[in-house]
């Protein structure tokens, strides 16, 4: 047993359909987010960057005395994780890993599609993981750079919606088995996706409940887990709290009681 | 006569609108931009920073010995202009007086929209300014954020970027007799949209096009014209260079030679 929190960050809002997924199946565990609102997004940024800007994050949630990390953020997961891993006594985990996991869990046929944004999907990231645990399997992947205004303009069953997804993903129909949202925005359109590969058998891989599991696993392995009957989470960003209280809220599903805005200068980069 | 150069900054890509127009009318004019690609996009980001930025920014481009400054950043311009504005040797002019003048010499009836990102129309910063110029004057203003990534997606002629427009713009007809484009992605989408106004009346007025003119008449009264008959203008950014030269050829619709990573830090805030 161990009531200390766990820490998740990403460069925004997104990563709080991570914090919904690790929730419904850890509802006793205290979370501390971090959003890095005042420098999102990150996926037009360069590794050198986001290993610091990660780092610093580490940091000042390592104040807060967690018991694991979390990364959210598909960017920094891919960018920065083996920059924290083994720096601390708690474990990272990332979205990358896990994601790419549960879609060699369900993949039939061995042709795994992934879509992202641009950072994501051009360091090819997802294609290098993949492979490092099955190297015979095909991965097809895509960035859909307009999922993420459209979610943040609550475009979610709208028609131009279903028209940008018939654009982005008409491609992978009959060539894939299976598909990662490899973006912590797209679970928001998770359903409207599911509707259109309806009937093809293409199974759509979530990383955000792939990384809960692991940590509930985790944690039950290490006997770490908290025996809290009533938890309540604590949520930082870097600029703008009103801001991330409203939008986080729509990605949440539940109200956010308080937002801080922390200056991440004051905490170094370990 | 001076030979001096101009300097001009952005968030990122987006001023390369504003440079376009000035070199159209200026040809003879160095000049030395800067995109923060390092912190875009300014639009969700607080007061403050911004005005930290823009003073850094500030900084590095006095060491080029600038003989103007102009601000290309709408979010920038209504959070900095002030705070820059005096504090150098330099006249300081930004997108949003040019625009706000230029949208009030072609309203026939003194009724103005505005269309910008979120930060940008949240503030209300064009409504403030056009009136401070002509008080009774009604302003619209609506923020229209899919067309950033529309634009940088290079959906121009493409029929979900005509259904978005149709979606953002159609509010607009029978309200207004002008339209400020009020990011600088905006003009990029100009002759789509001045095809959806077709037969409404709407002027639509590019602030690019009027702070270049603005930075003229200056430099023609001030006697700063420069006599150079070639130049070689100047491409700084805080991050990704290459990508800002790929992306920026679109927007500035010729060739970037060469872009330069800087290390903004060094420069101090004044």
């Amino acid at each position: 047993m161990d009531n200390r929190g766990i820490g998740i960050f990403d460069s925004g809002f997104g990563g709080l359909t991570v914090l919904k997924e690790i929730k419904k199946i850890l509802p006793g565990e205290k979370v501390y987010y971090f959003g890095d609102t005042a420098r999102l997004p990150y996926g037009s940024k360069s590794r050198e960057n986001i290993v610091n800007y990660s780092q610093e994050i580490a940091e000042f949630l390592k104040t807060k005395d967690i018991k694991a990390l979390v990364i959210a953020c598909n960017t920094a997961s891919a960018m920065a994780l083996e920059a924290l891993q083994g720096k601390y006594d708690f474990p990272v985990i990332g979205v990358i890993g896990a994601g790419s996991r549960g879609a060699l869990k369900v993949s039939s046929g061995g042709r795994i599609g992934v879509i992202g944004t641009k950072g994501t999907v051009n360091s090819g990231v997802y294609e290098r993981e993949i492979k490092k645990i099955k190297a015979d399997v095909e991965v097809y992947a895509n960035s859909c750079p307009l999922f993420v205004p459209l979610v943040e303009e609550g475009m979610i069953e709208d028609e131009i919606t279903k028209m940008v997804i018939e654009r982005y993903l008409s491609n992978f129909k009959g060539r894939v088995d299976s598909l990662i949202l490899g973006c912590t925005h797209y679970p928001i359109l998770g359903d409207i996706i599911r509707r259109y590969l309806d009937g093809t058998g293409i199974e759509v891989v979530n990383p955000a409940i792939e990384v809960a599991k692991e940590l509930k696993e985790l944690l039950e392995e290490e006997d770490q887990l908290s025996d809290m009957a009533e938890v309540h989470d604590e949520f930082y960003v870097s600029d703008s709290p009103n801001h991330f209280r409203e939008l986080g809220e729509m990605f949440l599903g539940s109200e956010i009681e308080k937002v801080q805005k922390i200056n991440l200068e004051e905490y170094g980069r370990g």
